[in-house]
């Protein structure tokens, strides 16, 4: 049994998604026991969705799936990283890559990089 | 004035430091605004302690700074990416390189690497 300190967080810990091949970083979300349990034994990506206080499988919807390489722990086990292969390409909602394509130039935000795909076709109804 | 959204995390949001060369993620603490802010005009990661409740530079102690060459926010402004040099080549408090050390393989934790320095010199009294 892996020990992790939900303590400091109350109940749920960072979990970091970096691509396993290129180290771009993706996105960060957030575990709590049961989604590190999830994905431990199902090898996809599965989260604790703050706005909708329930397990998320990542890509569940939008069919990009993480498929999970390397799973690390920090040395205090309050952060987890996890080195997938993205699905699809894309990891953030917004239809870009990467979460992180905010850049900050002379105190100003640049966004970086063009959408991978177009959330409208993905996320139809 | 770069809008941050601490609200969802009750005023401290997650800081990933990674490798601005080999994209080697360091550390992940946690920042307030005044952290973004020192961090923004001094160059040198700053973050805020939780359990030290006050501003920390990394690397105050051990001389192992980050001089920051680069930030990203993330797609909701809550998680902020510093690509940094980690001066004196390690970033965590035990001596590795890296805080993500723990590898977990078959349902247990393996520890990767060795130190890089010894903590018993860096931190002497």
């Amino acid at each position: 049994m892996i020990q992790l300190d939900f303590n400091k967080t109350g109940g749920l810990i960072p979990a970091i998604a970096q691509d396993h091949a290129t180290g771009e970083i993706l996105m960060l979300a957030y575990m709590n026991q049961k989604a590190f349990d999830a994905t431990l034994s199902s090898g996809k990506a599965t989260y604790y969705s703050r706005s909708r206080q329930t397990l998320w499988i990542k890509g569940e919807t939008s069919g990009n799936v993480q498929l999970v390489k390397e799973i690390r722990l920090d040395c205090d086990n309050d952060t987890v990283l996890l080195k997938v292969e993205q699905v699809g390409g894309a990891a953030c909602h917004t239809g870009h890559r990467s979460c992180f394509f905010k850049k900050i130039e002379h105190g100003a935000i640049r966004v970086i990089g063009e959408p991978v795909f177009d959330t409208k076709e993905v996320y139809q109804k």
